[in-house]
C-alpha cells in the first residue's frame, strides 16, 4: 500500500476544496480534520470520504461559501447556524466561540445545527482538551442503524466523545465512540475481502442477524437498547434543543428527511474554575498510570487509555507516512483529473515533513 | 411474593432512617428515592439496599447529620460537598441548587462530591426533566468491573443518564444505563436460582470468562473498551474535576481507596433559552411516536422509549402494590427488630393510597 506524507495529503485536500470554490483558510480546516483521521488510523473518516464530499457539493448538500453565524442564546450557551458548511469549517468556528464562553461561565454549550459530515468527533473534543478544558461532545446524524426492536434503519450511529488534558508530556485522554456495536467501515472492509462478519454485529435490510457481508446492510446498536437509547437521546440534545430535528423528518419521509445533515452539541468545562488545573492534569495521569499497571487478562497485550492507539499511530504515520489503499487512490486520481489539481505524490522514501 | 403499598414502604424507610438519627425531612428524601426504584421495577436499587445502608451508617461511611454545602465556583458551576451524606439527601440539595443556576445561565453544572450511594441516577435527571429542563448526569463509584484488558476490578459500573420532558400528557424520555454489559443484580439473582449466566457478560476473580454464577464475581464493561473507557471518563468528569479521586486511590490501595463513596456530575440545560419549550416537547413526542411506529423485528413485542418500561411498571405497582421477595423481607424484619420500628405491613387486598 503506497505511503503519503501528511503534507502531501493536506495539499491534496486543500487543492480539491479550493477548486470547488472554498477559501484557502476554510480548505485548510477541512484538510486538517480529514488528515488528522488518517494520521490516527481512523481511515474511515479520512481521505476515503473525499469522493462522497464531492457528491455532496454537486448535490447542493455542502455549501462552500456558507456563512456560519452565532447567536448568543444565554450567558453559557451559543446557537450556531452552519448553513450546510463543511463540518470542519462550522466546527472550527464553534470551538473558537465556545472556549472563551466556557472560560467566562465555567461551563458552556455550543449547539451547531445543519452542518455536514463533521468527520471524527474526537478531533473537536481534543481541541478543547489541548486548550486546557474538559469537553463532552455528541453528534446527531441520519438513520443508519436500527432502533432496538425495529427492523429498519432508524437511528444515527451518533458518536459521543469526552476529552481531558493530562500532565505535561502526556497525551490527553480522548474517548470517542459510536453508539453502534462496530463501525460500518468493518462491513465495507468485509465486503471487499469476502470475510464473514463477527456474529451479533450486523443485520440485513429486514433486520435479520447475518454474518454474510454480501447481505448485511446495518450495524446493530451497542448493547441493544443501550446504544439505540443513547443515540435517541443524542438526537434530542444535539438536534431538538437546537430546533433542527433529523430523525423524525427521516422516518416520516418528509422532504427534508433524506438530505444529509448533522447537528452537534459541544459542552466545554473550564477546569481551573473548579479545581487546580495542575492538580487535575496530574490526577488524570495518575489514574491512567494506575489503570495501565493493572494485571492483564491472558488475551491482552497492553491496557490502553482512550485515544492512546490513535496517538501512537499518529506518531508512527508522521514519521513513516500514511498508507492509502489502491482502490481509494484510484478514486482520488479521478477527482484530481476532474478538478484539474495535481495528483497525489507518493512518499519517495524520505521522511515526510511534519505539519503541526 | 407479598405486595406492599408505596405508602407503607416509604413509612418503613422513613422510620428506619429516623431511628438512625436522620431528620424526618431528610429521611423522606431517602424514602422517595429508594421507593421510586422499587416502583419502577429497578428493585436492585430499592429496599433491598437497606441492610447495606445500615452497615454504612454503622461503619461511619454514611453520615446522618452531614452538612451539605455549596460553593459557587463559577457563574454556571457549583461545587457541592456532601460530607458522606446519604446520596438522596445530597442529590436533592444539588438539584435544587442546579436548576435556578441553569435558568440564569442556560446551562449549569453541579459537582457533588463525597456522597454515598445515590440509588438510581435517573431519579435525579428525571427531576430536572419534570422541572422542564434537559439533563445529563454521570456517577462515579468504586471499582466493580475490569477495565478492558485488565483481569481485576478497576472501574465503577458508572452510570450515565439523560432526561428530557415530552409533550403534555406524555412521559419524559429517561435514559439511564450502567457502563457494564449487564447489572451485577443479574449475578445475584443467578446465584440464588443456580441458573447459568449469559455468555460474554461475566468473569471470575481472575478475569476469566464464565457462565457459572458460583465463580463469577464481576460483570464485563459494555462493548469492552467502549464501556470501560466511558467509565474512566466519568471518573475524570465526576471525580477529578471535583478534586475527589476514587479509582486511583482504590487501585493504589491508599487508606481512602476501599471506603465507599460516590461523586456525581449533573448538567442541566434550560430548554427555553435555546428553543421554544412547547416546540421542543412536541418534537420529543413526535420523535418517540415515529420510532414506536417502525416495523419491528420478529422477536420484538414492542418498541420502547428510554424509561418507558419503568413508567409502566410504576403505574402498575402504584395500583397493585410493590412485590418484595421473602429473603429481603426477612432482612427488613431483622432491621425492624434491631431499630425498634414497626415491621412492614403487607397489602390487605385494598388498593394502596398513592404518594406523589
Amino acid at each position: 500500500m503506497p505511503d503519503f506524507s501528511e503534507t502531501e495529503l493536506r495539499r491534496f485536500v486543500v487543492d480539491l476544496f479550493a477548486a470547488r470554490g472554498m477559501s484557502a483558510g476554510d480548505a485548510g480546516k477541512v484538510a486538517s480534520a480529514v488528515v488528522w483521521a488518517n494520521l490516527r488510523g481512523v481511515d474511515t473518516h479520512g481521505v476515503v470520504r473525499l469522493p462522497r464530499y464531492m457528491e455532496m457539493i454537486d448535490g447542493g448538500l455542502m455549501n462552500m461559501t456558507a456563512e456560519v453565524t452565532v447567536q448568543t442564546a444565554a450567558p453559557g450557551g451559543l446557537q450556531i447556524s452552519a448553513g450546510r458548511a463543511a463540518g470542519p469549517v462550522a466546527m472550527d468556528f464553534a470551538v473558537k466561540q465556545l472556549l472563551p464562553c466556557a472560560a467566562r461561565q465555567g461551563i458552556a454549550a455550543a449547539f451547531v445545527s445543519c452542518t455536514t459530515h463533521t468527520g471524527a468527533l474526537g478531533y473537536y473534543a481534543l481541541q478543547a482538551a489541548e486548550a486546557g478544558m474538559a469537553c463532552i461532545a455528541v453528534n446527531a446524524s441520519i438513520p443508519m442503524m436500527p432502533y432496538y426492536g425495529s427492523s429498519v434503519a432508524a437511528m444515527g450511529t451518533n458518536p459521543i466523545s469526552f476529552a481531558v488534558p493530562a500532565a505535561p508530556g502526556n497525551d490527553p485522554l480522548l474517548f470517542d465512540m459510536a453508539t453502534s456495536v462496530v463501525s460500518l467501515g468493518k462491513l465495507v472492509q468485509a465486503r471487499r475481502t469476502g470475510t464473514p462478519l463477527q456474529p451479533g454485529c450486523f443485520v440485513d435490510a429486514n433486520g435479520q442477524p447475518t454474518t454474510d457481508p454480501a447481505v448485511a446492510t446495518m450495524t446493530l446498536p451497542l448493547g441493544g437498547p443501550k446504544g439505540s437509547g443513547l443515540s435517541l437521546m443524542i438526537e434530542c440534545f444535539a438536534s431538538l434543543l437546537a430546533g433542527h430535528p433529523i430523525i423524525a423528518d427521516a422516518l416520516e419521509k418528509t422532504g427534508k428527511g433524506s438530505r444529509h445533515r448533522q447537528n452537534v452539541l459541544l459542552i466545554a468545562i473550564d477546569i481551573g474554575k473548579f479545581v487546580d488545573v495542575d492538580y487535575f492534569r496530574n490526577e488524570v495521569t495518575r489514574l491512567a498510570d494506575a489503570v495501565r499497571a493493572l494485571p492483564r487478562t491472558v488475551a491482552a497485550d497492553a491496557i490502553l487509555m482512550p485515544g492512546e492507539r490513535g496517538f501512537k499511530t499518529m506518531a508512527k504515520r508522521r514519521a513513516e507516512g500514511i498508507p492509502v489503499p489502491p482502490a481509494v487512490l484510484k478514486e482520488l486520481g479521478g477527482l484530481a483529473g476532474r478538478f484539474a489539481i495535481a495528483p497525489l505524490r507518493v512518499l519517495d522514501g524520505k521522511a515526510p515533513s511534519s505539519v503541526s
